[in-house]
């Protein structure tokens, strides 16, 4: 559970409405269907043209990072990989076998029985960095998802607050109408501004952020491979990895 | 036939009509064929004063992967080449000639060419990367113009909105058109917003994401044609490119 | 004669001005020359204090390509190259020197001269790389003049139209100086962003797609060139050269 | 202590707050608790829901950087190494082994300790390569935080403004509340905007230059160790290391 | 003196200044002290917070750049260096000694007695480009401090404007001061536009393209004396060096 997350995003739209309670406003007034209709129809229309099928999904499938991280650790990743380079200097590679059904990330398992195929290293470095490149574009574009959102929202939600105003300008003639006409018109600009800003920006940078550290990871462990299959001192391979972590 | 196109277009367009008669207003107030002239005229003299002849082409042509994708698939190409590899090994790269002829793709044809003409691996990498570069730079140009319509869009349509309040304050004696011609002029300010976000942007976004599915089947391709130039093995070339698709 | 140039530039006005007959407006009102000297006066100060003497000069010279595009062609460049391989192959480099004087373009001229000269491969390609490289730089530099422009132009549009309404405000006093004088203020606003978004944005881009284009004929001909040097087969360098066309 | 920081922040709130007062308006009109409620409260929910939990808290404890600067200095770093360069040669790697002990940085300890070790140069190079980018990815997502509070700051401004805005507008029937409300309304904006450009991002950009500098000082450490493990001649090493400050 | 920099920042103050005579309003109404105070005051206090103190001091020292440029020339240089060549090829390296004590420029003068040292070419070429990596990165912070200045000032004098129109907003009792009182607050929208536009953003421009005119130089230069360190011909060194010109 990410409890930054958490408090983020509560903090975010606690200041919003407490402000609008403090000026002495009702949060009722924020509240208007037809503003949250254009930015939110609006915004996912834009996002779901731009997008191919599967991106979309990735991105939407994502989203539940910002709260449950994807379990990975530098750490054990390391203590692992030490583990496996002792192993084969003493039994030699083929010993790792027995250690591949116990893992439970495909490319981790890739990498080990690539290594155990006696691959050389060079080319098992080759093969993985290809891997790593595609994951990484592939989980980059589910991320860019919310950040065109962010992009989308306020200028949907300009769009909302000028169709409003048209409105307000077409019944000029019954002032009674003018103040709240405008205010509903505004509503589309905040939730467009704030949809995008405390949440949609946010979260997009967020799944960037495990992006990178699933990157920095996946490439912190190929180090670790090659250097078993170069037959490195489990020493050295643990330091290099350690740099990963800095 | 690319639904999530279909549904995204739809959804976002209709959001804002809706919007617009939930909030009371005519569908019919949206209609300003003088903003539309001047919002798309004038972002379609800027998108083709910017671009050469062959550019603007190529970016109208590929609008239709908005709904129809071009037809290609990784799975297909890992398939098709891990084929070629066994019929390399067992029978030889001239075994290969007879199928050149079924391919469909230029790409592909001249890349099996090369292949079976015996070119060597670094030369054979080297001509298709050069190819892909070529093929990859006028793709992304072409999906650019509709980028540079979003960007121009917006603009054109404060332009159009400028003008309209130049009219509006020459008309003040008249108040009676104030409300009226604000509206028109706000016409072109939601014109500009809504092609630019509703349409131009997510096309180029989309055009982009084909290019790039696109040059991704194609290195996969050069690394598998490269993998049975070098003689390596059919395992070890489905796996590599089996790398490209994560 | 580039007629998309032409039709661009004369469709985006062409909008413009009947989009403001078309909304009951007169053409005169958006005739205003302190607005006009206000923006192109203030954008050409800004451009030049921004450029080198030199820079600034070839950005004016480029402008020019714009309507008539710099004479140059992947397929006569790959069909003369071609025909030298063949000369070089039969006849031997010297063979080549009495094409020399005929040749229009010195970086064209350069090329071969390196070649008859006997300069290795690998030599020639990195002293025309340097030039390439040189003649991209500077003539981006030149194209960027005219980016920096549309970058100034709207601001100091914006600039024009707050003095204006400064203007406006002193004489509140005098109601019906009012309206008209908001017009003018508005007018460099539309001159800002008309002059951006249809003529200097576009100019810029239509530029860099030229120089783009030049340095993929000048990176293709250094390929061939490199290719004869190196004693490859003539259809084996014309393959290599097609890569560039796409 | 950074003094350029101290007279910077300083001088930048002096101005803002001696406008005010030479305008004549009163200090206390800039005092808007629930404006600062929505701004501060806003950005900084934005903020914590973006960042990964140590990001957020690199960047809070990079925050005294801006005063306190860490202390590090290319001379001495080049004196020590020329030093360590000049006892290689007479004693041996082994002599630099009680040098060890009295360092404060991990960085240089682990470098020192790698070249004692014997480690080859490449080999040397590639493991702190890999920590130096480490540590700058690191430091760099630190400073961003900044910079995305600088982003999101006046973003957030606007929305307080426009909320109140509504307020103002729906007690449109009270004149007398009119113009004290927007003065509210519009602190929300002057509170994002100051926010931004006078601390969020300044502050961004120097830990960012502090950043760079700890890269361009690590780096330089890592050509000196090389030239150590290389035999390079002491005056040589030095003479590259003086490279690095111009 | 570069004579465009003069024409280009009195044009572009001069356009401004009769724009606002021919609209019939007067200079004064443009001097605003308060105005001035807090865009200038503001953004210095902004660009120093930002800053390392040698960063800024690099900054400000290199504005006179603008109007008088570093003396320096890529023909005089291609000269000098050939001239280098060939005294090297009949006298010796150790000819060149009695050169050294004559330049000016300390890089010259490194790259000169690096030659004589005999380093040998890749090492004389390593060591060369750190230097200039580091010059330039020097230079580019330096000239990025007014590009810094012309995105702080927009945004600070619209926080002056909106400051005033607060202050305008406090005495709408009183509407005799709500023109005059604009006017005031528009001020600095005006300062904060020009000074970014006309001044702070085309000069960091003209900095920018002095140092990468500097680094071709220096480039130049290297590749130069690289040659000479490999026994090239004059001729050949010659001619790789015309390329940096174009």
């Amino acid at each position: 559970m990410d409890k930054t997350s958490l408090i983020g995003i509560t903090l975010g739209i606690a200041a919003i409405l407490s402000g609008q309670v403090l000026e002495g406003g009702h949060i009722s007034s924020l509240v208007q269907p037809t503003a949250f209709l254009i930015v939110v129809g609006g915004t996912l229309g834009a996002v779901m043209l731009q997008s191919p099928l599967p991106v979309f999904r990735d991105g939407m499938r994502m989203a539940k990072w910002v709260f449950v991280p994807p379990s990975s650790n530098h750490t054990d990743l390391i203590a692992q990989t030490t583990d496996w380079s002792h192993i084969a200097r003493k039994e030699g590679l083929l010993a790792l076998e027995e250690r591949i059904e116990t893992l439970p990330d495909p490319f981790v398992r890739k990498g080990l029985q690539l290594l155990i195929d006696g691959v050389e290293p060079q080319h098992l470095r080759d093969v993985l960095e290809v891997e790593i490149d595609a994951w990484s574009a592939q989980m980059r574009l589910g991320a860019k998802i919310w950040e065109a959102a962010g992009g989308y929202a306020p200028t949907i939600g300009i769009l909302g607050a000028v169709m409003g105003l048209i409105h307000v300008m077409e019944n000029l003639s019954d002032p009674s109408r003018l103040g709240s006409g405008i205010a509903v018109a505004f509503a589309a600009t905040i939730y467009g501004v704030a949809f995008a800003n405390l949440i949609f920006l946010p979260i997009s940078k967020k799944l960037l952020a495990h992006v990178a550290s699933g990157v920095s990871q996946r490439e912190m462990l190929v180090d670790g491979l090659v250097g078993i299959a170069s037959g490195d001192n489990p020493r050295i391979i643990e330091s290099r990895m350690q740099g990963y972590v800095s």
